[in-house]
C-alpha cells in the first residue's frame, strides 16, 4: 500500500479509451474467484474478518449512514431517475373518520413507494456498469442484464455479505475548507494515503476485506446550500488514477457521500464515469453512493478512531443492479 | 418472566372489544417516555445493551433474514398490497447493442421498483395501527398519519436504532411437526416460556431491550408447498393472550416468519388482528413480519446458541408507516 | 350572454373569503339535478346536443389536443406531482437477442407507467376540489374522497359523457402578442365575450352543453422557451370574476392550455386557485388543464370556424379525482 | 371479400413455423407506404373516410367501450403484468380535517396510478410484437424498442389517427350460446363473413379503413362468473387462418372483448399468439384488446345497425408499445 505505479501518475486527458483499457488490464480480477463468481471483491470479506470487526463494537452507539428517501431528494430526472414517490393506501385521517371497515375500533395505515433503485443511499451492483459490452468476470452484458433484471449478479446474491470492518477516510476534513472539498477536487492515491497517515493509528489502515467510506463533505454543503447539481453535476470524488489503489488494497467495497463516487467533471476531455468502467466490471468492486457520513465523521474526529463495525445490507430486490441500503455503523 | 396473569388465561371469544380494551389498559406504555416520544419500546434498547450484544459476534457468520422482493411473492391484492414490480431503465442487452450513447464503451443498467412497503420482509412502524382513532402514545390517528404519510412516527425516526441483541424462539422446532406449526396454532405465553426452557441456557433468555424473533415454520411450508394463503390466510402466530408477556418482558421489538405476526384466524369470533391493536398503539412495540428465519434457525439448533447480534435497519422512507428491511444476524 | 353582473365587477383583493363565499352562493348548482347527482354540468350535455355536434364533422380531419406523457414534462414535484415514468418490461433489444423464451421467433415488448393522474393533459374530476370541507352537490369531502379514492364521483362515472360540441375561444390570438397572452393576464368575461365577437359568427357562440376550450398561448411559449414555471408558476388564465359566466352559460366543461386553468398569481393577495373552489364543488363544472390547442387553433384561424366535434373521454381509473385524456377534435 | 384462399384452409398443427412464415409472406405490407412508415394499416383511414363516418352520428348517444382500470382487474402477474394500483396523494378526509394548508377553506384531492400499459382496455402499438427479430416494416426489433421505449413507432405517433367508422361483428350473438362463444372457439373467415351476412345490410360491411370490433361474449361471461383465466387462459378469438382476411379487407384496426385477440389455446401444438406475429409486424395492423362491447352490442342488436363513429385515441405515453384507451362509439 506504499508505492504508487507510474501508470497512475500519467493521465492523458485526451485519450480516455487507452487509459481505461490499460487500467482495466492492470486491475482485472476476472477469473480470480472462478468463472462462476458473482461476488467480486466481497470475496475478500470472510467470516474471520467479520468476527474481528465485531470486536470494534465498544460503545454500542449506532449510526445510520442513509440519506432520507423522499421527494425532497436530489434527483431531477436524468435517465428517468426521479426521487421516491411515497403514497398512502390507508391513513389515520381515514381511520379516525371510522370509514375503514375494520371491527372493534381497529384502524390501519399502509403505504407504497415507487422509486429508482439508485435514487438515494445505495450500492451499485456488479450488473450496473459494463465495459465494451462486458460485465463483471467477463460475461456478456446482454447475458447478465436483460429487461427481466440481472440474471446473474442481482443484488440478492450479496444480501448477507456486506457486513464487516468499515473505515472512514475523511478526506474532506484533511484537505477541505471547513471539512468540505470543492467540487471538481480529484482525490488521488496520495490524498488517500496521506489521509490515513493524518488520521493516524491502526484504526485508519485500509486492507483486504475492508469496506472503505470516503467523506468529501459535498453532502454537508448540499444540506446547507441546497441540492443544486448534487445529482450529476460537478463534485469532489475519487480520481481515475486511484483504480490501482482500489485494486491492490483488496478492499471489499467503497462508498462516498456523493452522487457519483468519482470526481466530476471526469478527468478526461470526453468521458463518463471512467473509474466506474474499471472498478465495477474489471475489479468487481462494490461502490456505494450518496451515503451520509457526517454524524459518523464527527464521532470519528472526536474519538480519533476511524474504524467501526459496518452492516450495509441492501434490500434484496431480485435481479436489481443496485439497491437502497440503510448502512449501520456501530462503534 | 415467570408467572402469567389470570387475565391472560381468560379469553372470551365472543367479546373482543372488552378483551382488547382490558389488555390495552393493562399493557399501555403511553407517557412512559414522555408525551413527545416516537420510539416506543425501542427506548428499552440503549447503547449499553447494544455494546453487550456486539460481544455475541464470535464466528463472523452473517445471515440475511430477508425474503426476496419480487413478483413471485405472496401478495394477491388485499387492500391493494401487490408484489414488487421491478423494471429496468437500461439493460445490458441495450449496452451490448451499443445504443446507450455513452462514450468509450461504457454501458450501464439502471432500475426502478414500485412496491407496497409491507410487501415482503418489513417492520410495522408505530403509525401502522390505531385503536379507536388513537395512535401510539395517545395521539389522534388523524394527526399522525395523513395522505402525506406519518408526520410524527415515520419509520425514519428509528432508522439507526434497531440494532442489538437478537434472540430466536424456534417454537416451530419445539412444538411443530417437522419444525412447522400448523396454521391456526396460537402461540401462548406458556409456549414461549417452554421454548426458552427447552432451547436451554442463557442464550435463549428474553429481557429488556431484546429483539425477539419467533419462528413458526410457516414460511418453510410455503417455500415447499407454494404461497397459498400465506398473505392473510390461516397461520400460526402469537396468541392475543401474549400481550402481557410482550409488555412485561420489555422487549424492544419482535418479528415472525409469518404475514401477520399473530395467529390467524384470530381468536375471537369476529376480530381483525386484535393483538396488533394492543401491541402497536398501546405497548408501542415494533412488529416485524415475513422474516426468513430458516437458515439462522438451523444454525441455532446446531450450535445450541439462540442469541446473536442483529441489525434490522429499515429503509428510511420519510413518513412511512412500515418499511422494507434486510435484517442481518451475525453470530 | 351579454350582460355582466355587478358582482363580477368588484374584486376586493384583500377579502378572498367573502368573494369566494358570495360567488359560491350566486353560482351554486347544488341539488339542481337531485341529491344523488354525480355528473354536474355534464347534465347540460344530452344526446340531442351530441347529435347536432356530430354534424360539425365535415372534413374528417382529427386533432389530438393532448400533450405528451413523458419525463420531459413540466412537473417538478409540487405536492408529489412528478412527470410520468415509463419503463419497459420487455424490449426489442431482448427480442433480437433471442432471450425471451417465446417459440418460433416470436418476440414481444411490454411496458408500464407510473404517473400522477394530473401530470399532463387531464380532466379535473368533481372530487378534485372542496370548499370548506364540502364536495360537489354539498357532500362531505370525507365521505367522497378517502384513501380508497373517490367513492362517489370517481372519473369513471363520466367515462362515456364528455362527447359533444367543442368551441375554441382563442383569447391569445385576439388579445396576445404573437398569439400569446403574458403570464398573469386575467381573462375576464368581457375578454371572453369580445373574443366570441371577434372570431365572429355562430361557430364561436357558447351555450348550454358546450365544451369550451380557451387558448392562452402559454403552451406555445413553453414549447419555444422551455417549461420554466409552467407547472404552478405565473400564467394567463380565467379571472375569478368569470365564475358567473361559467355558471350562466350552462357550459358542460371548459379546458385551457395552462397548468391551472385560472390566472396565476391569483387575483387576491392571499389565495390559492379560488375559481376552482367555486367552479368544481359549487358549479359542478369539469375543468380541463394542460391541453394542447395550437394545431386546432391554427386550423380554426385559417377556416374562420371555431366549433368542432369533441371526444374527450378520460381513462376510467376507478375512483380517480382526475384523469389523463387524449381529447380528439374532429372538423 | 367473398372468397377464401386455399392457404387459409390448411392448418398443419404440427408446423407453426412454416405456417407463420407463409402467412407473413402472403400478408406483408412492408414498404407499402414507404420505408419510413410508422402508421401501418392506419394509412387506410383517411380524412375522407373519417368525414363519411361522422355521418353515422344520428342519435348522439355515446358508448364507452372501456373496461375499468382498478385492482379488481383480471391480471395476475404474467410477465409482470399487474392490475392498476391507484393511490391518493391527498384526500377529502384530509381536507375535511383541515390539515392541507390551503387558505380560505380550499381543499383538494390528487392521485397517482402505477400500471402496465396493457393492463386493461388498450391498443397494441406496432412495437409490441416482433417476428424473428423484425418489427413493423422490416426494422430490426432492437432498433425500434429499447429500454428507452419505442423509438420509432411509439403510440404517440398515432395519437390523433384512430378515429373513423367502427363496425361491430357480434360473432358471439350469431354463433354463441346466449351470445357467448365458448373458450377455445376459433373464429374463422367463414364465421366473420357469415356474421356480416346474418347481421345484414350495409351497416355490417367491412372494408378499407374500417375499425372492426369483434364481440365474442367472453367478457360477458367473466363479468358474470368472475375473471378466472381471462388474462391468458383459454378464450374464444380470431383463428390464425384469418390473417389473409385481416390483410385483404384493408381494415385500419381490429379489437376484441378478450385478453389476447386470437383464439386460445392457439391452434398449433406449440405456439404463442401466432396471429399477432403476422398481424403486427407484417400487416402493420393495430390490435385492440379487452374492450367492453356489451352495451354497444345490445344497442346494435336492437337497432339492427352495426356501424358507428368511433374515437379510440390512446393516451400518448411517449415511446409506449401499447396504451390505455377509452374508446367512444357514437351512434
Amino acid at each position: 500500500m506504499t508505492g504508487t505505479d507510474t501508470a497512475e501518475m500519467a493521465l492523458d486527458r485526451s485519450d480516455p479509451e487507452s487509459a481505461i483499457a490499460a487500467a482495466a488490464h492492470r486491475c482485472s480480477n476476472w477469473a480470480r474467484w472462478g468463472a462462476d463468481d458473482v461476488h467480486g471483491t466481497l470475496n475478500f470479506l470472510d467470516d474471520a474478518k467479520r468476527a474481528r470487526a465485531g470486536a470494534l463494537i465498544r460503545h454500542g452507539r449506532s449510526f445510520s449512514l442513509s440519506q432520507s428517501f423522499d421527494t425532497n431528494g436530489p434527483q431531477h430526472g436524468w435517465r428517468r431517475r426521479s426521487n421516491p414517490v411515497h403514497t398512502m393506501l390507508d391513513t389515520g385521517t381515514d381511520a379516525e373518520a371510522g370509514i375503514q371497515g375494520f371491527p372493534h375500533g381497529l384502524g390501519g395505515a399502509d403505504d407504497v413507494v415507487s422509486m429508482p433503485l439508485q435514487c438515494s443511499t445505495q450500492w451499485d451492483g456488479l450488473g450496473h456498469i459494463f465495459d465494451h459490452g462486458r460485465a463483471w468476470n467477463g460475461r456478456r452484458a446482454g447475458e447478465v442484464v436483460t429487461s427481466q433484471g440481472d440474471q446473474v449478479t442481482g443484488i440478492e446474491t450479496v444480501a448477507d455479505r456486506i457486513v464487516g470492518r468499515g473505515v472512514l477516510l475523511d478526506v474532506g476534513r484533511v484537505y477541505g475548507t471547513g471539512t468540505e472539498l470543492p467540487d471538481g477536487f480529484a482525490i488521488t492515491t496520495a490524498h488517500l494515503e496521506e489521509t490515513i497517515r493524518t488520521q493516524g493509528g491502526a484504526s485508519s489502515a485500509v486492507g483486504r476485506g475492508d469496506i472503505v467510506t470516503v467523506r468529501t463533505g459535498q453532502l454537508t454543503r448540499a444540506r446547507r446550500d441546497g441540492w443544486n447539481d448534487y445529482a450529476g453535476g460537478a463534485a469532489p470524488g475519487l480520481s481515475f488514477t486511484t483504480a490501482d489503489w482500489l485494486h491492490r488494497t483488496e478492499i471489499a467495497a467503497i462508498a462516498t457521500d456523493t452522487w457519483g463516487f468519482e470526481v466530476r467533471p471526469n478527468e478526461f476531455d470526453n468521458a463518463f464515469q471512467p473509474l466506474h468502467q474499471v472498478a465495477i466490471p474489471h475489479i468487481g468492486l462494490f461502490l456505494g453512493e450518496m451515503w451520509d457520513l457526517d454524524a459518523l465523521a464527527e464521532h470519528c474526529a472526536r474519538t480519533g478512531t476511524y474504524e467501526f463495525f459496518l452492516v450495509a445490507a441492501p434490500i434484496p430486490v431480485t435481479g436489481a443492479v443496485g439497491a437502497p441500503v440503510n448502512p449501520i455503523a456501530v462503534v
